[in-house]
């Protein structure tokens, strides 16, 4: 990009599906807008200057019929139009498009040239299995609740968790730093409940508090949860902005395996015409910020995505991304023990099985039904 | 909330409006559910602790219909299930109920009991009034566009609107820090170019930088800014979640008018059966968050939002909400200068026009333009 002291551009360019609906016309229409409304932002003719338009427009590479009504329009925007940042590259992808209905982002095509700048997982899902100890059968999850227990009730409730065989015991993610349940006493308390159980059992149990708080306490939180005790931290992505689980994954003083929590990202995920697929939201960009494993609402559940949605969803947190690792996707939302068999054949083993609410149900004793938990994913996997 | 170590609750509850799509009977089993989904996340014979059932589950405090299809249930949340965290209030508001299709947030009724544990705008629109020196006509804003200029050039631009007679320049939402325009450089030299227009002129144009970045950048850029000269900040709090908004406002070493831009909060405001109502998003929790203007397609742009819309919405910048202060509707998106005698019926003199690319086109001479655009605002207001 030559001219008024500007660098040359590598010529290095990302691309982006999306799914645009509307007539032939319109959808072209729609393609040629994306490629002026997420650069430039400007009219195509009041950019006169060449080295912009082929530089930095975003431009089609490819434009089809889906279905009538819908369209998929590829295209690619330079790298340098995003750079390092997380957050700029969520806006070249989905910023101001946002605001218009009927634009669909299906799929992210990420050269290393733009990958090269994040790092992704810390642990991904290799690293959470030997972290965990637990070389192949599904990880089993669940969260301590209700909202409004104190934080030495909760931690009698870890402390039987754990016994009763759970890999990882979250936080729920509307525990905060309530005045009923302090997060640092309760990190305290858990992380020391777990730990008894752990060496009752012999087994290796993490308690991960939920960190998501204001924007200048999320290190903080998870500095003292990991000098406390704490084998991982739970952070709602939608809550705090996507870019904090990359900072506090990068951080070599925090060294803890994260797992992300959907609340409020919903606006994102729920129309099946606009906002982000699964695999973008759930998968790819996850996985750039660098969690884990991330939790989702199963088909199952109390909430309404489908099967194909969460398969689809599953093949996000493995698809290749360069060096950037595969995840756990992490099922639940109203899940019950009764679900785990059939769950096998969409997710197979590479799986955490998230069960809040469903574990109190299989009879009136917690550790058994921890237990049986466990042995529903020890046989046949 | 007696028992266990438990304090008691206050007793201080707020107040959410929803609207819910369904059958009534479908819609009273949204609402009950609503009251368990967002706090205690377990179905309600989980829960049979007395306390908490009367201090932490939401109560349906009113049901009625609207119109077929349509009910409004208002639900009240004890004030501790947030405490003083806007991440934890997003989250009993919306956070789990963003993923089910139908709810739509449409008010939120915050007792001083809440709204005491936050400063909102440090300026507002009378602080934002003074800092310009404006006291009374509609404010004049526009955007330093098209990406791909360099730091000079971008310079060279502010200059000239600025001479124009501008008020409030700032940073199109897509510069972040690319190798072509990077965030030091541009400051330093926008602000420079702002200032030596400022002297020519006698008024006083502020520069406002898009400080939207990086988690752990957001700060340094904000304070980088201010060291610089600049006048203002930009951000975009769907990028970077909106509590740093509140972050950045409160800090007393900035201490300068934050605005808010739109960028990627698009899923939560263009289904008009979910998310967030324009009046929460844009009016209610954007001046919790402190921002002192907030962006939002206009209703004659390229976007689409409608004229009730953004009339709804610019009441929500304004509503009583305690010490809270109001803040500036600043409609955008593909405004042209046609637009501005037309808008006033709409907003009044209480906004910011934001124009950008149609500031170029009256005629080839911008800082002519500039000038008729004063011109439109300082007659008949």
């Amino acid at each position: 990009m030559p001219g008024a002291g500007r660098p040359e551009l590598s010529g290095n360019r990302f691309a982006v599906t999306y799914h645009l609906i509307g007539t032939e016309a319109e959808a072209k229409v729609r393609a040629a807008d994306i490629c002026l409304e997420q650069t430039v932002e400007l009219p195509e003719d009041l950019v006169m200057d060449e080295n912009i338009r082929q530089g930095i427009f975003g431009q089609v590479v490819s434009f089809r019929p889906l279905e009538p009504g819908t369209f998929e329009a590829i295209i690619s925007f330079a790298v340098e139009t995003c750079g390092p940042e997380l957050t700029q590259l969520l806006n070249v992808v989905f910023g101001n498009i946002s605001l218009k209905p009927g634009i669909r982002v299906e799929y992210l095509d990420l050269p290393e040239s733009l990958l090269q700048w994040f790092k992704g997982p810390r642990f991904g899902r290799e690293g959470l299995r030997a972290w965990l100890g637990v070389p192949d059968r599904p990880l089993l999850c669940t969260a301590l609740k209700p909202m409004g227990l104190s934080a030495t009730e909760m931690a009698e409730l870890a402390y039987r968790l754990a016994l009763g065989g759970i890999d990882m015991i979250k936080d729920d993610h509307g525990l905060a730093d309530q005045p009923f349940c302090r997060f640092e006493e309760r990190v305290k308390r858990c992380a020391a409940a777990v730990d008894r159980a752990n060496r009752q059992t012999g087994h290796r149990c993490i308690y991960m508090p939920n960190v998501t708080a204001p924007a200048d306490q999320v290190v903080e939180r998870a500095l003292f949860a990991k000098s406390n005790g704490a084998g991982g931290l739970l952070i709602s992505p939608g809550l705090t902005g996507l870019d904090i689980v990359r900072r506090i994954g990068e951080d070599n003083r925090i060294g803890l395996p994260i797992m992300s929590h959907p609340a409020f990202q919903g606006g994102f995920a729920i129309h099946p015409q606009s906002g982000l697929s699964h695999f973008v939201l759930f998968g790819q960009i996850t996985r750039l910020a660098g969690a884990d494993a991330c939790i989702f609402p199963n088909y199952s559940g109390r909430f309404y995505f489908t099967r194909d949605e969460c398969r689809r969803l599953s093949q996000g947190t493995v698809s290749p991304m360069g060096h950037i690792k595969p995840i756990f996707p992490t099922p639940a939302g109203g899940m019950s023990l009764e679900h785990v068999p059939e769950m096998r054949e969409v997710y197979g083993r590479e799986v955490i099985f998230l069960i809040g609410g469903g574990l109190h149900r299989h009879s009136p004793d917690l550790v058994e039904n921890c237990r049986y938990f466990k042995s529903l994913v020890e046989e046949n996997w």
